[in-house]
């Protein structure tokens, strides 16, 4: 049996017994019933994916996929395809947003170069250098120009999967238990424009943004070529490996892998923005209890953002118009799931703190969580 | 010359020039103009409020001032007053939200006595144990009736405005440079209620909620004596003393001198929920020029913390659904506010990361931050 067959057919619904269990727990916790709004939501989830009420997040790691998309060649992007090359260049040298958000994180960084066209220069270290990682992971110098062809044969999108796949099983090996997703790659929001559409079937234009910051005539062509991806290919809204292979990407076919391995490990997935949600919806939309390991971090502006997060049904932790990528969402994002768990396993309960329980004192049934608004 | 008046006299409205220096540096950061959203914006306030380029945010202090509240007699709370001595116990143990909350927030706790009305038990430490330090200055054993009559004598209220003044002295002394505000008192959010319909002219039933969880007829009474605190004490929309003095309570005006002398001393304050935010909105209204120092930490599902986030016009950084109190919102919101400025300080320029910036290839205008949205 293949590697991506193996890791489906690993990959469960979480227990909703555990969230009823967490839930319980934290009715005992000094503080009124659901007063921790979204954390008390967080931290028992976590427990239905970890399976235990002593949630573990210590290790954290944010993985950054790298890869260039021959889309670019067609004026799309406010940036040269150059850049992507330049911006692994500097997460190895630490000088780019992740490394900064990662460290405030308490998160490892891990660089994959799974794709990028040009050379990387400068001192790249492999194995890490400080709380870097960068491991060159090529499947192809770039991604084919959707606007002309297919993104990736079926071999490479197979191998990019895969890179996905094992990082997530390495992952879980070195006791991750929190993943977060990052990308970099000049042009890959026209793919993720495309995904979107393919997904949602909503028209390229309500789901086509400005990315890093695209001209009016930019933005046009942008439209244009999402369109011309769309109609060249013929994606399969329901065959989620068809669309990925048409009008996906090589980053975005390793985060989708990394969703599937991750899920499959029962570790935890918090998206990024636009591209990163791209990479995760295509994966619920493979296997759907995939849905159930995701945490979204982030509202990005991006227009399709927002639909690819109404698709898979997740609400974002984080609203702050950001726009970066590079797992610079997710990194903040775990700062909160991190602080959901502090607080779940370290609170005294009302009987150790000797705190009176209004439960005790109003003979009334306990409040649920859920009482308030 | 008192206090007070030279506390107000050293408030002075940040300067944007600083902004516009701090959006230029933005500018040479490795990353889309704009693209980091509102930690961008976070940034570039407290390069005004701090007068540098070369942002501190290391050293970080949450004060929870915990105060009894003579209203809690009416019946407006779903726990009984004992609970506020208790959960003081219970932070001194390091057992609360806040306890948790502040560690991952890398914050020190300092709680304060300022209006207790029992006793409290268990083992307290003066001057710190661990990350936590308790300190008695108590006004008097809780804040009075206001359903009945004024909450503080003018002596009071002016005591209880100086500990907050004195503790922000103390911590420009110490080198703190961001100031999360929490509370603890079983019957303040009546009082906070309060003071929203006072300062806002909302209609009790407007800006009351049902707190830590009442049920109806607690709730009911709630509005109720809300209601009648106003109609009695008659306090004055204009005159924030007088409001304070009527219907506020001892760890309100804690807080709100706690934000007067933290504006005064060019530290950033970052409220917290309601009644965190109800002291923040009285020094705002005594001095407008606060609000240049504000942070709204998140937003609350308590009806009257929206007006209030309205009235001084702040967006929230999180809205989590959180309720809590104990400054657990601007524990969390401080990480953001660290985020940003890690990302400001630590990353590197086009130039010296040699990443080719759009401004030089498209020959445009240099986008501004605001471009995206």
């Amino acid at each position: 049996m293949d590697l991506l067959t193996n890791t489906l057919k690993r990959i469960a619904p979480i227990d909703h017994e555990w969230i009823a269990q967490a839930e319980a727990r934290q009715l005992q916790l000094t503080k009124p019933p659901g007063s921790l709004g979204r954390l008390e939501e967080i931290a028992c989830r976590l427990c239905a994916i970890q399976q235990t009420l002593q949630l573990r997040a210590a290790r954290r790691r944010i993985v950054v996929f790298a890869a260039d998309h021959g889309v670019a060649a067609e004026g799309v992007s406010a940036y040269p395809q150059e850049v992507t090359a330049q911006m692994v260049a500097n997460f190895c040298a630490g000088g780019a947003a992740i490394n900064a958000l990662a460290r405030v994180a308490g998160a490892e960084l891990l660089v994959i170069d799974i794709g990028v066209r040009g050379d990387i220069q400068g001192e790249i270290v492999e194995a890490g250098e400080g709380s870097v990682n960068f491991r060159s992971q090529r499947v192809r110098p770039g991604t084919r120009n959707i606007a002309r062809e297919a993104a990736l044969t079926e071999t490479e999108m197979q191998a990019a999967l895969r890179v996905g796949i094992d990082l997530a099983s390495e992952a879980a090996r070195a006791g991750v238990t929190l993943i977060g997703l990052g990308d970099m790659g000049i042009g890959n929001t026209t793919a993720a424009s495309a995904i979107t559409a393919a997904l949602t079937g909503m028209l390229p234009a309500q789901v086509t943004g400005r990315g890093t910051g695209a001209d009016d005539a930019t933005f046009a062509r942008k439209i244009k070529m999402v369109e011309q991806a769309l109609a060249l290919n013929q994606p399969q809204a329901d065959d989620a490996l068809d669309v990925l292979r048409k009008v996906g990407g090589l980053e975005i076919a390793g985060l989708c892998g990394l969703c599937l391995g991750a899920a499959a490990a029962r570790i935890a997935i918090i998206t990024d923005g636009f591209i990163a949600t791209s990479g995760a919806a295509l994966a619920v939309r493979l296997c759907p209890p995939v849905s159930d390991y995701i945490f979204a971090a982030h509202l990005s502006p991006e227009p399709g953002h927002r639909a690819l997060l109404d698709l898979i049904g997740k609400r974002p932790i984080l609203d702050l118009n950001m726009r970066l990528g590079e797992g610079t969402g997710a990194a903040l994002a775990m700062s909160i799931i991190g602080a959901a768990v502090a607080a779940f396993t370290e609170m005294a309960t009302f009987d150790s703190a000797g705190v009176s329980d209004k439960s005790k004192t109003q003979n009334i049934a306990r409040a649920s969580a859920t009482e308030s608004s």
